[in-house]
Parts: structure tokens; C-alpha cells; sequence
């Protein structure tokens, strides 16, 4: 069985002149031979295959980690670093370890913080960095350069990355900010500046494609845990009682499905990638029914995204668009609480009930990374740092099959990390909530 | 300086016969002297006071604590235990150890939970409980007799007291639920039936009088630290960033004060014992917009009776009443949001601005004791029981200056456990915020 | 029935000149009557009497609090904090509140750290503290200006006082610091020094006595748990499994009483306030055989002073004392490891027995305060500084019932707080366990 | 580059009859097309390689999950669990899910859990389970079947699984448990028992080969967090301070490698993959001396198996050997503490030392697992479910670059998961605490 490998191609800074990497003088690393990765170390994007299934084409991303050769002088190095979009766990250890990372590994000395997202590089005043000053930043939530949403002018960024002679820009943000991204990396091949950029993927959704996940993704999971058990004892402590937690997911629903199967108190997860219906056989209102009734009380788990078609909008609300041009979601937990409300009201008039919604988002998004994130961002950070010094550019580091790699900016923006409702994990949820299969029961 | 102490009487059965303790067979407490408490051993309701002051008439409670006479035959006792209202650490504590402490101090074997609160007197099957059945309660959240609001029918609660033939009835609920309890105790009184009654106040604002402090109040301040340092992060990573927490409270500003005191990551804390305005010289938002000029964010915790009044209210909204009989209140948080978001509009139109609100309240009520409230609620439930067991009836059991004390139902019910803003507490509140001290500005 | 009140008289610092409270300009306060404390506010000792007993003479102590006038002129207070003995949650946060209550309440700007304990007056740097540099402490465990035992030269001491010039010495110790600032004082008084100094008593022990409890106990039974319900689970895990913690507690048994109280997962808890006896009839050997065979698991809670007589000494061992010339403890843990082995090797040696020994002491120790601990500590602070600016010296601030007052320092010093094995709480913890009553058995 | 790929085989039962997947009629499962794994789906071994070299062989192994048909017939089952050696976070929810996937997945009934590991099977009462028994054990630390070291009788154990009609055996154990379990698969197929067994590696040191990481690690290094800021804070709070923690790690030392990485607060890990020296140039003392004059405190952590061979040991303790035929450590910490004490009070008699020892072995192996490992443990049992029911036998499942697959038991018993003290991640610990080069610098 013959495999062709197709190795997908990283842009790279041509004009630069190849130097020794400085790693050889680092009193800690003193490389051995296979410390030094080269351009032909690849990591295959796909393990799992049939092995007697005639010849299948398969591809493979450039391995990440130090190169013999690095194309910048430390010492002309000017690094900025920027974060955007809504808050994640370990945003801080990423900054950290950029900063320590280019100080220690390359001795680079001229680091940058640009405040509150894409608008800093062209309206605020970048802050200097070095290890002393990120010293503890890993045991902080959120992020200490700020963040912010929109205010994304192309033109004014590049200029303001040309005139401050940025030459290493390293972005931490999600989906959105990728697509700014690609358009930034695009003018400044435009304009042929010597100027290596990457971005580490920042999503607490996990809806990042191609990459094993998302830093901070575990973080949330765990925190999420608390407000499930909340909403389990607030369903449990009263009489037809029903717990109701919103969890972040705009169009995924992988926090919400890991929390269910690792919580197990959940009698119902709704996720945006599953249409499900409220009314009728086999919809959630008789599925709910028959569990009050078993049990007296329910838990409901449903990612923010999840149902959003189904809440009714009035002609401003279907215009409005969030700075980074997402469509506003209505709260989807809200709505839940009216329609369950209304419904129990028209059933069972006499009888109590009681909805407890619980929003944990904020707490979920603010706390520092846990050990496992943790260290997860620092592997993150690094192999971005080993990336531009290489010369590469418009990357996105991160874990294929537990090994690290050099993924195309353009291929990551535009792949999503779906949960697949047809797969084990999802099946298995099913089976531990016992909720009803809305894709396959015909709306009564 | 002599001075004249008033002893607080209390309500006793009369018809009942006196009984040896059985605590003097108990193999682990075999009593030497002092242990029993006698009707002259009483407790100081006040230990500070002006010494040269010309004499006081001063109030004292009687002492808590096992009788060397009891009046119930432990095998005729038919004990009722009931949970109302709202969530509190340590119900399922309290709940435990009055069955265990009923058992093992004094053999009792006819123990009953009533579900879902004084409903369940007459709608529902009440519970047979054993030490075995609630061994490991005191370490869930909530209550598993489950709790609810209203369905307070005196008449339909004395009559399944009286058919069910409970002789011991234990209520565990708040100021609403005081009230009916002082209600049933009037009733029971009237029928001349053999009826001990006692009420174990709940309440997690800390808002009962008399008492030292309300259980579960200490493991929601704890608590409560999670929700203002996501706040604090979410307003520090942001432009402008505003971190909004509201916490329980009612009428009374307790866990929102001790949670400021304990956090010191708060600007602004704002409770319903405390007026407040907006507009103007000394408002909120000309004290927000210095501070986040300062800093660039700030935290904003208000307990969800402040400003109740400042809330505009449709008609429908004025009438509303809950179970409880509670004016219903609005949301402060939501209101607050939509407030600083429509000032900030006006007054800053083009600059960035976040407020990020985080309503805890049933990730603070559902967790279990901590270990401090654990103790105090086995305290407390052996408090009760030991009263109930000497006889005494339509009181409350608590720590009144650190030492446990029998209270007059009727007096705890009329009681509030208010915040003095004219003392040291909330001074040192102010002056750790530097918020306005909006009771002395006169609004702009 | 008239009671004479003695009032516990109070040293004082003569020489002063009076001066108006800088409180009385402090936005934050504006004092309204009542407000300030006079030195006929007193708070009684016992609130717990016998009505009817014969007058009976009671103690007062003179309220905490800030007084009309004070004895110092701000700027010319030189303050010096110094933190002795072993660690406790909540050292950091006293510290952080005197530097901040001295700065915000009484304008004082000269304010100094004694590193590393009583030797850091003559032998170290002072470090110089101001509201920014302890901005964060109160999150922090430990303490920031390091602590040690011994070291205590007299003469050495207050000769650095002297020739610093600090005016207040704010100490942070346990019973041996405790014993030391006895001797400062009064060589201070000896030399007519106008020095005013104050204790605030460290000691996770719960030990020292006429205050209700020490700062640091309630977090220090809180981490307790984690350790004893790890002992629970290996314990249970195991074939005769004995999950053996340790517990802080030299002379006094409080952390493993309450601890003991709040898990309820503990089967035998022993304290230095009581005897027991490993064989024979009656033993604790005889109880775990008895319990094991029960439910195949013991979870045994032991306070480091408890039994110490029971181990084995060689002469060396005799005779050491630690620097604070306490008697050096053998690790009552390993021992009674060795002891129990060796008991089953003896009676069961086929069948499998494991004991895992759990010492947290340090993992207790070394977090920051909770948030109940970091409000306590608030309160301690600022009354030390109310009653130094007040003029008074020698005392020791602490509640009293609740209620905050000044306790002369010698008074404290020679008082210890026991557990009191005749009383309801110990009574309740026997009833708990079920263990052996060591005290009435007679051994066999 | 044509590679060819060898595919590891896996044993499987010969004499069993094809039978349809009841998952077909599972209400959750529905499979569609590519759910069921068919013997030709592979895992690649290996997907980091150099894409220039020429040929290389490459290993596969069989990809975990359900197969269209299975070997047997759900109510023949008769499935026995058993838990062997130490403890780990994890074990109860693999125990959970082994037995709520028999019931749901496969509609088996016949469940049995094996008290106190292998010598359960011959000496103790098996337990049946069902999922109501198994409900919450996941939120439990420990193993609720108990478990031992040691009790390995071949004969014995492979007669009760006979006599017992076991016919599917899931052994949840480390090193020495795997070692056993290749005897018993040796036996079992000698006997030609149809008995299909399988094993899930248990070992919180993450030290078995070929699988990506072992269950129960991650919630290990969470908790490893609290037990170095404890030893952090009791450093810093001293006068040259040093906290010492030992972690788990016999042979490996991933728990103090990630540890290390996650907190930053070490200032030097020892490891058993790294020899190191105390005395002279480049050595430990020499290293603790300069970061004590430069910081005044070090942190030290310890793997348990690291520098063994330098604790002097006497006849007896040479020949010792633990239940599981390992030879017994000695404690390094108790070691460490003694020759760092002899170190200071040779070289700085006169000088202020604290060495503050933390072993919180049994506070991390007795937790649940967190909410990634609760979910990995899960589809490690289900995994091992699937492979069973296929047919498969004496296999281990485990994710292989994140995806599972199955492989053969005696090659995982064979392998060791050592840490590479040349590869980038030991770089970045030395890189980050700055210790020696032990390895590299020459004896002085």
C-alpha cells in the first residue's frame, strides 16, 4: 500500500540572512544531534487510516521546535505581542512564556505589549516587557495587556507595525482575530516587510480546527463542573425543580459536551451542532416531563449557541452584529427559563416548579490556567518563538497527535472543530443523560 | 453600680411529666457537675457597655444546653424536621445532626423530614430518617428534603401535626418563615396541644437578629471571593472595563460588606441600608469615571436589594408579590448594566467600555458548609434539641455573644439584623473602596 | 443580686501630650457619637452566670476602639512591625492592615518591617512599608517579612528600638513571643521610654487564652479536611486500612477536635489534653481491632502533643529544646506508625494491615487567610493601632464575646487555652467516633 | 518514499461465535457507516519522522471502539474488575464506567468487582455491581473495591477466574500488576480458557511506554501545585529557607518535571533519570548556597526513585523488598533534610537554616480525578469494553497520539515511559530554575 505525503507549505521570510541559533551557547539546552529540527521533520496530520484500502493521499505539516539556523540577529529583533477577543484561561502564561521564551532562548531584549487588541498598534502606547516584569504573570486570570473586540483598520496596523519596526508580531486570539490576521500577513507580504507573524489560537470553545485543542479549553471544563454541581443541588432542593447552566459555545458544543460526561448530574445537553425541538413527541418538554416525574428534579446544560433560531427576534435584534461582526446572540438561558416557565404554567397550573438559571460564564473565562493549561501554553508560546526565528510566518503553532507543528494561517482560519453528533463521545452523551435523540425522533 | 438584669422567658409545656436525662447512661458524655444547664444559668444579650453610666436595666437569655430533666419519654417523641425557602449552606448539616443528635443523645427512633417546606405537611408523605440514612448529608449541598416558597395554610399544617402526631416540630427556614412559624406556635398554643416547637433561622444574608451570625453566612462570603475576582480580572483585561457582582442580600448589605472587606478588589460597594445616586456632583458615575481614568477598570458589588427603589416599574412589576409574600424584586444587576451602558453612550460615545455581570447567587446558596459552618450547625441542631427536650417550645436556638442561648420565637421574628453604615465596619468599607459617601454628599 | 465589676487596668504610656484625633477630618468617618470609645467602655469576660447565685465578681476589659483623642503626633510615629515563630494563615494580612490602618486612619508615614523575627531588631535591615508595597499581601500565606525563633537578646532588642526611635512595636507571636514582649515591656517601662507595645496573638493552635479564638484556626480546620479525607480513602482503600494524620497542636487539641467535628470521617481523635493507652482492655488497640473488623477501615487523627510522653526518649532526645526553648516534640506520627505495625505483626501477622501517615502541617500552615480569617485579622489590626494611638502599651488586642477588647499583656501571657475534655463539644466528639472513653477506662 | 507498515497483532479468542452488535439496537447509538472499527483500521505508532530518509518501517496498531460483531453473547458474560497496587485519581470512574458500559453499551449483567486485588480473587467474596451501585463513584477518591500489593498466586487466581466462570477479566494496575497479567493471559491461553483479559494501566508516575500519558497524571500535577506553594511560602517566610517536596516518581519523573513547568516557583527538580552530586564545583550545595545568598530561599523538588543510591542503607535495608517484589526506597526526603542540615551547620554554624520537608504523596494519589481525567478514564474503559467484546485478548487500550488503539500487553509490560533529560522539555525546566547541569559539569 504506497502513501503519497503532501506536505503543506509554510510562507517564510526570504530576504533574511541564516545565523547560528544562539541555543548552541544556552548553558542549559548544549543540543545533541536530533535536538535541532529540520525542514524535512514532519508530523502526520492523520494517524488513523485503513490499512487496506488501496493507496490514500495524506498530509503532513512542517514539525515545530529550534532550526540549526535562524534568520534574525537577536539584537535586532522588535517583538509585539497582542491579545484580542474575549477572555480564556492562560492567556497570561502564553504572554509569559513569549516574553521569557525570547529572553532566555534568544536573547532577544527589545519585547512589546500591545494593549487591548488590534486598535494598540495604532492608539495606545505599546508597554515594554521583560522576565521580571511577567514574573507571575501565569498565576493571573485574563490578560494583563487587555483585550478588546473589533477595531480592526488594517492599514492603520500594518503602518503602525512598519513605523515602531515591528519585525515578529505574535497574536493571541481566536477565530476573528485569525481572519485579521490573514489579512495582515497578506499586506505585508504586499508590501514585502520583513516581518515574521503567527498566531496562537485563543478559543475556549475548542472550535479551532486541525489542532488537538485549544489552550485554556480544560481550564473551563473543570470551573464548569462547579456550576453544574450548583445547578444539580439547586434542581434536587426543590419540587419539580429544574437546574439550568449556559456554557460558552458559540457554534461548538465541546465544553458543554466534556462538562456533561464528566459531571454526570446532566439530564439533558444541548448543543448549537444538534437542532432539537421543545414541543411534541420525543421533544425536550415530554422528555422533561417523564424525568420530573421519575425523579423529581432535572439538570439542563446548553452551550450558548444551541437553539439560537429557535428564540424569537424583533427587526433591530436580527441586525445587530458584536464588534468582531458575530451576529449577537440573545440569551439562549433566558429564553429557556420563559418557554420551560410558560409550559409548565399551561400543563401543570397547580403545581410547583421552579427554574434556576445559572450563568458561569465570567467565572469560567477569568480564572488562571490549571497546571495542565499551564504548561500546555508555555509548549504553545515556545514553539511559536522557534517558529519566527526560523524565518517562518503567516503560522499557527500547535499540537497535531500530540506533536507539535507549523500549520498555514490561511488553513487553520478556515477549518472548524465541530462536535460530530454521529461519533462515540456524542453518542455516549446521549446514553449518560438519557435525553431523547431530536435528530432522528419526527417532530410529533 | 447596680444593675437590674431582665430574664427573657420562655414559652414551656405544661402537661408533661419529668423524665431523668438519659444522657446519664449516654457511654460518651457520663455528666459531672456543671453540665447540666439549670433554669437560673442564663447569658448576657449585652457585654459592652458604659461603666459609669448610672445603673442599666440589662437583658439576659436563658443558657442552652441539656436539662437534667427532660419531658418527653424518648420512645413517645414523633419529631417533624422541615426546610423553607431559599438555599443555604448547611441546611443538610442542620437536618443531620438533629437526627443524629435525637438518636444518640436521646434514643429517639421516630424522626421524620417533611418535603418541600410547610406544604409537605399536609401534601406530601413525610420521610422516616435514621443516623444511617443521613451519614454523609453534611457534605452535600442544599437540602435533600428538598424546599419551596408559600403553601403556608395554618390551619391545613396545625391538623397534620396534630393527625401525624408529631410532638417535636423543627423548622429550619428564614424571616418569612419565622412568621408562620410564630403563626403555628399561636395555633398549637390555642388547641392546648403537647406540641415543642422551635425554629433554626436560615438565612445566608445574616439578616436575623439577636444572634451572633446566621449559619452558611460564612461559607458564602468564601464563596463569593470567586465571583468578585472574576470580575476584577474580567475588568482589568478590558478598556474601560466595569466588573459588576450582585450578592445576595435582601434588605440587609452583610455578605456584599464582608466579601469587600475580605476581597480588596473592590471600588464600590453598594447595599439597600445605604442610599445611592447616579447623576451628578458625589454620584456613582462621576466616582467611576475618575477611577477609571486612575485605572482603567473597576469592580462594582451590589447586594440585590440596593437601589431596588431606583428601578423603574411597570404596574404589573408594582403588584408583584412572591411565594413568601416578598415585593419581587427586579434585577439590580441587569438594571445597573443597562444604566452605566446607556451613560456611558452619552457621555463617552467613541470610546471603548465593558461592564461584564456576574449573578452568583445559586453558585454561592447550593455549595455545602464549610468546615466552620459545619461545626456551628451541629451546634445548633443539638441546641434545639436539648431545649425541645426540656420542655420549651416557640423559641430559637443561637450564639448570642459567643455562647449558646434559648430566644423567644416572638422577639427573633419582629428582629433585624441591620448594617449600621455609622459604625467602624462600614467606615473601613468606605475607606478601603475610597467610594463616595453618598448618605453626606448632597446630590449634585 | 448586685455584681461588682473589676475593670482590668491597662499600662499606659504618662508623658504624652493629648491631641485630637486625625479620624476627625478622615472622609471616610466623620464620627458620630458613639462613635469613639471611652476608657469606661468596657466589655464583660462572662456572660455565662448563675442568675440566682449569690453576687458573684466579674472582670471587665476596656473596649477596643479609637478614642477622642490620641497620645502621639502623627508624624512623629515611627512604627515597627516583626512577625515571630511558625507560620499561620492570616500573618500577611495583619501586617498588610497595620501598615494601611496606620497610613489611612492616623496620616502615619513612617512605618517599618523587622525582618526575620526578634533578632531582626539588631541584626537586619528594617524594611520600610507603605500601602502600595502590601498592597496584594493578604493573598499571600506566610509572611513577607520572614519569621524565626529565638534569637531573643534582650538588651539588644530594646537598645535597637531605642536607637531606631520607634515610638510603637506591633508584635506578631505565639506564647514564647508572647512570654518575650513580657521582658521588652518591661525593660521598656524600666528605662521610662515612651514606646507604646502591643501583641497580636499568632498561634494556629487555638491556644492562648481569654480571647475567643486566634487568627489563622478557622482556615487551618478548613485545610484540615483535605488531609483527613485523603487519610479516608487510602484507609478505605486498603485491606485493615489506618489513614494516620497528624494535626498542629502542641499543648491543646483544638485543630483535631474541630477537624474531627466538621469531617465526621474520623474514627479516634487524640488530644495532649488527654491520657490514653494503647493495650489492654479498654485500649486503642483493642478499639481499631473492633473497628476494623466493623468496617475494615480507621481513620485515626492525632494532635502533634498528644502521647508525647508515651514515646520512647534516648538521653540526647531528653534533654533538646528548640529555639524558643520549647521541649523538642518527637514526631508523635512515625511513632505511633512503628507502634501500630508492630501491634499487628503481633496479633495478626498473616493478614494484610496498612497504615498511611498523613503530616499536612506545613500545607496548613503556608496558605493565606480565608475570607473569614482575612476580616478577623482586618479588625485585630486596627484595634492594636486604636489602643497604641490611645496611649496604651503592654496589652494585647483581641474578642472578647465578640466583642473587641484590650487585654493587659502579662495577663494573656500566662494563660493557656485547653480543651476542655468534661465539656458538651468533646462529649459530642467521643459521640462522633464512638472511640474509647481513655480517661474512664480503667486500663486492663 | 514508499514506507511499509507493520501491523501489531493482537491475540483474540479462536473458539468464540460471531454474533451482531447489540449497539445496532441501542436507542443512542444508531451507528452509521464508519462508526464500526473494522481489523484493517490501524493507528500510526509514529507521525513525527524525517520525510528525506529513505524507507523507514513503520508500526500500527489495531484502532480501539465497537466492531459490527462480537464474540459474545451479552448474557453469557460474566465480567470481573480488579484493582491492584497503589492508589491513583481515576480508578473508581474506570471501575464506574467499566461497569455502566457492560450494562448499557452490551446489555451485560453478570458484573463482579474483585476485592483487594489479585489475591482477591482466591480469597474474598467478589461483589456484583450494577450502575445504581456504581452511581457516584467517580466523585470519589480511591478504589471503593479496595486494593493490595502483593498476593500474586498464578495458579490460585487462574483457578477461581475458571471456577468462577469469569470470562472477561479487566485488571486496572501498574508495572507489577502488568506483569502478573502477562502470566495470567499466558496460563489462561495454555489452559485454553475462552477468557478475554485485558488491562488498563494505573500509574499516577505516567511511566508506561507506547500510550500518550497513563490516567490519573494530570490531577496528579494539579495537585502537586498546592504542596510546592506551601513549600514556596514556608521558604520564603524563613530566613535561608529551603522547602523540599518530594513527589511520586520511582523510576520516572514526569510528576516533578510538569510540576515544575506548571509552577515556576522551583528552583531545582531531581529526577531518577538524572544522576546529580551534593558537594563540590557544580554541585547541589554549591548551587543552594549562591540562590540562598541571591533570594534567601530555594525550593527543591524531589522525585521519590531520584538519588536512591546515595542514601547509605545497612544490610537489612539493602535485601528489603515491598509486597510487589520493588526494592524498598528509602525516604529522599528524610535524607535530603539530614544532609542539608549536616551541610549548613559545617559550613555556616552560626548562620540561621530551615529545611521545611513536604511529602503530600497520599493528599495527591487519594483525590477524584478532575474533570479531563474523569472523561479519559471513561473512554478508556469503554475502549477496553469494545475490544473484549470483539474477540481481542491480552491487550492494553490507550490513545496513541491522541487517538486509542489497542496493544498487545506484553509489549506495553516491557516498555518504560522515561524522560528524555536531552529533549526540549527538561531544557526549558533547567532553563527555568536555573540548577545545574549535573550531568555535563565534572565533579570539582
Amino acid at each position: 500500500m504506497a502513501a503519497e505525503t503532501s506536505i503543506r507549505k509554510l510562507p517564510s521570510l526570504s530576504g533574511l540572512r541564516h545565523r547560528r541559533n544562539p541555543l548552541e551557547d544556552n548553558p542549559y539546552f548544549h543540543p545533541s544531534n536530533g535536538f535541532y529540527i529540520t525542514p524535512s521533520d514532519v508530523i502526520l496530520a492523520q494517524v488513523a487510516y485503513d490499512h487496506s484500502a488501496h493507496s490514500q493521499s495524506r498530509v503532513a505539516y512542517h514539525r515545530a521546535g529550534p532550526r540549526r539556523e535562524i534568520m534574525y540577529e537577536p539584537s535586532a529583533v522588535k517583538a509585539a505581542i497582542v491579545t484580542c477577543g474575549g477572555l480564556c484561561p492562560g492567556m497570561n502564561t502564553v504572554i509569559r512564556e513569549l516574553v521569557v521564551g525570547l529572553w532566555e532562548l534568544y536573547g532577544v531584549r527589545e519585547i512589546y505589549g500591545i494593549p487591548a487588541g488590534y486598535r494598540g498598534f495604532y492608539s495606545m502606547k505599546a508597554v515594554k516587557l521583560d522576565p521580571k516584569a511577567v514574573h507571575d504573570w501565569h498565576k493571573k486570570g485574563g490578560t494583563v495587556l487587555a483585550t478588546s473586540r473589533g477595531g480592526f483598520h488594517l492599514q492603520k496596523i500594518v503602518d503602525a507595525i512598519h513605523l515602531n519596526g515591528y519585525n515578529q508580531v505574535y497574536i493571541i486570539g481566536g477565530d476573528g482575530t485569525m481572519r485579521g490576521a490573514v489579512e495582515i500577513f497578506k499586506e505585508i507580504s504586499l508590501r514585502k516587510l520583513e516581518v515574521g507573524i503567527t498566531v496562537i489560537p485563543k478559543t475556549v470553545d475548542n472550535d479551532v480546527g486541525i489542532i488537538d485543542r485549544s489552550f485554556g479549553f480544560q481550564t473551563a471544563v473543570e470551573m464548569a463542573q462547579e456550576a453544574i454541581s450548583a445547578a444539580h443541588v439547586e434542581a434536587e432542593s426543590a419540587v419539580n425543580g429544574i437546574g439550568l447552566v449556559k456554557l460558552m459555545g458559540r457554534s461548538t458544543g465541546h465544553i458543554a459536551l466534556h462538562a456533561t460526561l464528566s459531571s454526570r448530574d446532566v439530564d439533558c445537553c444541548l448543543i448549537p451542532e444538534m437542532d432539537f425541538y421543545l414541543e411534541g413527541k420525543g421533544g425536550l418538554f415530554e422528555f422533561l416531563e417523564k424525568r420530573l416525574k421519575e425523579r423529581g428534579h432535572a439538570v439542563l446544560v446548553v452551550a450558548e449557541g444551541a437553539g439560537q433560531e429557535m428564540i424569537p427576534r424583533n427587526e433591530s435584534q436580527k441586525q445587530e452584529r458584536d464588534e468582531s461582526g458575530n451576529a449577537v446572540f440573545l440569551d439562549v438561558g433566558v429564553w429557556f427559563k420563559s418557554v420551560l416557565k410558560a409550559w409548565w404554567e399551561r400543563e401543570h397550573p397547580d403545581e410547583l416548579f421552579t427554574v434556576k438559571y445559572i450563568d458561569p460564564t465570567y467565572m469560567i473565562r477569568a480564572v488562571p490556567a490549571n497546571a495542565t493549561d499551564n504548561l500546555y501554553c508555555t509548549l504553545l508560546a515556545h514553539s511559536a518563538i522557534h517558529g519566527v526565528m526560523a524565518g517562518y510566518t503567516g503560522f499557527v503553532p500547535g499540537p497535531i497527535n500530540g506533536n507539535y507543528a507549523y500549520i498555514p494561517l490561511e488553513e487553520v482560519a478556515q477549518t472548524k472543530n465541530q462536535v460530530n453528533t454521529r461519533d462515540h463521545k456524542w453518542a455516549w452523551v446521549r446514553s449518560v443523560t438519557n435525553q431523547p435523540d431530536f435528530e432522528t425522533n419526527v417532530k410529533g
